[in-house]
């Protein structure tokens, strides 16, 4: 068994890395906050007498030996990346119920088979840079490492750039590490597992996910001047494709849930009728069908708003995660260990995507979750109880030690 | 008449203050680029003979005496500031027509019983600071300096910290100088001279004007785990509260219109449902009980839409222009400048709000129109022909030499 109370004093040492005043934290990728939590993760992996090395994206491993060096880690962890306006549990509890299991392999004296390799993925949330997941992905060879290098924040920053900032551009290539397996400790984000007073999520899959950069391009003109029947007002084309988009989920309910996260006018001004308005959407279901369907659907209705209004449309899809199933063996060796804890559970599917959903691709992977409060995430009031908490780890380091041992 | 090749050549050589690649100008209001304007202008003005001076607002005056120095001046002018994606004419072609206007009159040996003074305002646009018309707004004692110079723009600089900055806060108290009538040429930016083949609109007086701040709160949620029934998305209430905005006006066609030209995302990320939106509202009506109806009905469809999409809604008007009508004896006398000149024109209502719709209040003020190009402003397309812009100058020359010999 883990040591709880102190897995719950780094989840609230870390937390000041970007603490708000609100009790949430605002730690963007590669920011100086997101620096400042992964010396103080090297720093506290280099004390548990781990094997600290970072990769070209900056993503941090810390490999603890086993008997049998020739066999490849069973890896673990999440990410210490949040949203701006991010919880203290969401990737945070992952990576430090990660810590814990390493610190109390250490207590026990307990040697492994396989080595066991504790995993902090840089950018994880893709609210700085797009896509979500992204070291993950490149690791699992979805995208280059050149290709991920040049992508840009929306002040202008590359990843190489704000890597060589904070001092975490590493010297390992991506990928280089191979994965025996990969299992995730994750708050669920979502509201089941409470409503259901039970305390294990066994994850059997992630949904799909479709993320679209949008332009709507109508003509600035004069508040005051210009007739309501002569304007191309870009904002008001956006207004009606919000509502299409959340029809359209609606249509698509209850599974498919579509968001317009991020809108901005190019040059607003209280007088000037909105010339260009730029938009993300984030569209999701767990069938890849629905998917295509829905995406069908938003650009069918975003041709007909921009004809009807006399604006200009482009949307481009910038990333597709097809759904994801975690590998059976592995799904069953974490519901195998929530059983034998005694901790109530049932099969899940996330709603969120997370790096395992990216490891996946090669090697078996698979997730453990715990509820949250009201199923709240990305939000500073994200919750989780210290009893939660430890239950996940306690499943985590079970899983790992029959997987190393198995 | 005034030199119509002089005064086209100035228009052109100030657009290089904060010109844009498409041929616009911005040049917000005590920007850098404003400074550099102002600076030329003083220079011009002196190499005129004019006697210069500021004001507190960093409002620029240019006294031409006249052979009775206890009349008040005849004042004309306008603006040299611009809106983000300004043209070369809206304000530009009032002051730099009022500087060819002096300088014809020097060229032509001309002395005036009353002095002439011309004014350039400062924050006429009103798109870095509310509201617009600032400083001729507290010229005429509708706002105090201290409460203007405190007000801040998107970016917390205050207008006394930004009239530092450009070494434009001026020794002269605010309001300090009398004025006997103020005249106004301007571009229409609207359709209506254009459309009906007139060089001149004899502006009768100025529409409405109310302007709000307005803020929609809900909730930031994950935007893969949140079913949609559960969300409480700002951004789908502003969209409702836009399209409701459009009907509203229509409702009220054809003279009202509502605008919505800035609307952020307070935390803005792809994957987050919005929390918290705010946003402006403009709305302008020739009638002030249709500026009233018109806000009552606003608040009405913010509230429904609060109350049905579980949100917070808050929005306080900050600015109310009652619909301003000219002095009747200055009209005429436009009227009878544009008549004797041969140049076509008809009585006119302004869409816009202008300098003169404030100096109305504490002296008789009048305005001049010429057409703009496909009735197009607050553009970096905005065009005016050089015919066009001399006839107005002329009409200009001609109703101050009326005024300030009468
Ligand atoms: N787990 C999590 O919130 N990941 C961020 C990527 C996503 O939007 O699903
Ligand atoms: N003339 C002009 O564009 N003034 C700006 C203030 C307004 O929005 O009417």
């Amino acid at each position: 068994r883990v040591d709880g109370s102190r897995l719950w004093a780094t989840i609230h040492e870390t937390a000041a890395f970007g603490g708000t005043p609100a009790g949430g934290i605002n730690r963007l990728t590669l920011s100086r906050e997101d620096g400042a939590v992964r010396d103080w993760f090297r720093d506290a992996c280099l004390a548990a007498g781990l094997e600290v090395g970072t990769d070209a994206l900056g993503t941090q491993f810390a490999l603890r030996p086993g008997r049998d060096g020739a066999r490849p880690p069973i890896a673990f962890g999440s990410h210490l990346d949040t949203q701006p306006t991010g919880g203290r549990f969401d990737g945070v509890l992952g990576v430090l119920a990660g810590l814990e299991v390493m610190r109390s392999l250490n207590d026990a004296g307990i040697e492994t088979e396989a080595p066991l390799l504790l995993v902090n993925w840089t950018n994880e949330e893709g609210s700085r840079f797009a896509p979500a997941m992204m070291a993950s992905a490149a690791h699992a060879g979805e995208f280059t490492t050149a290709d991920i290098l040049s992508r840009r924040d929306a002040a202008g920053i590359s990843v190489a750039e704000a890597l060589a900032e904070i001092g975490y551009a590493g010297e390992e290539p991506v990928g280089a590490r191979a994965i025996g397996a990969f299992v995730e400790l994750h708050i669920e984000q979502g509201p089941i597992l409470e409503a259901e007073a039970l305390t294990i999520g066994v994850v059997e899959g992630g949904q799909g996910i479709a993320w679209f950069d949008g332009t709507l391009t109508g003509f600035e003109s004069h508040a005051g001047t210009t007739p309501m029947n002569r304007r191309r007002d870009a904002l008001l084309g956006l207004a009606e494709l919000a509502l299409a988009a959340e029809r359209i989920a609606l249509a698509h309910a209850p599974s498919a849930v579509i968001t317009i996260g991020e809108a901005v006018i190019a040059a607003p001004s209280r007088n000037v009728v909105p010339g260009t308005v730029r938009f993300t959407i984030d569209l999701r279901d767990p069938q890849a069908a629905t998917l295509d369907a829905a995406e069908a659907e938003l650009r069918a209705a975003l041709g007909e708003i921009a004809g009807r209004r006399r604006l200009e449309a482009e949307l481009t899809r910038i990333w597709r995660k097809a759904p994801v199933p975690f590998d059976p063996r592995l799904v069953d060796a974490v519901e195998t260990a929530a059983g034998a804890l005694g901790h109530p559970h049932r099969r899940i599917i996330s709603g969120a995507g997370h790096d395992a959903c990216n490891l996946a691709g090669i090697a078996p992977a698979a997730m453990i979750f715990v509820p949250c409060r009201d199923g709240i995430s990305h939000n500073e009031t994200e919750s989780a109880t210290p009893e939660d908490c430890t239950a996940g780890a306690d499943v985590l380091l079970h899983t790992v030690l029959a997987l190393a041992n198995g």
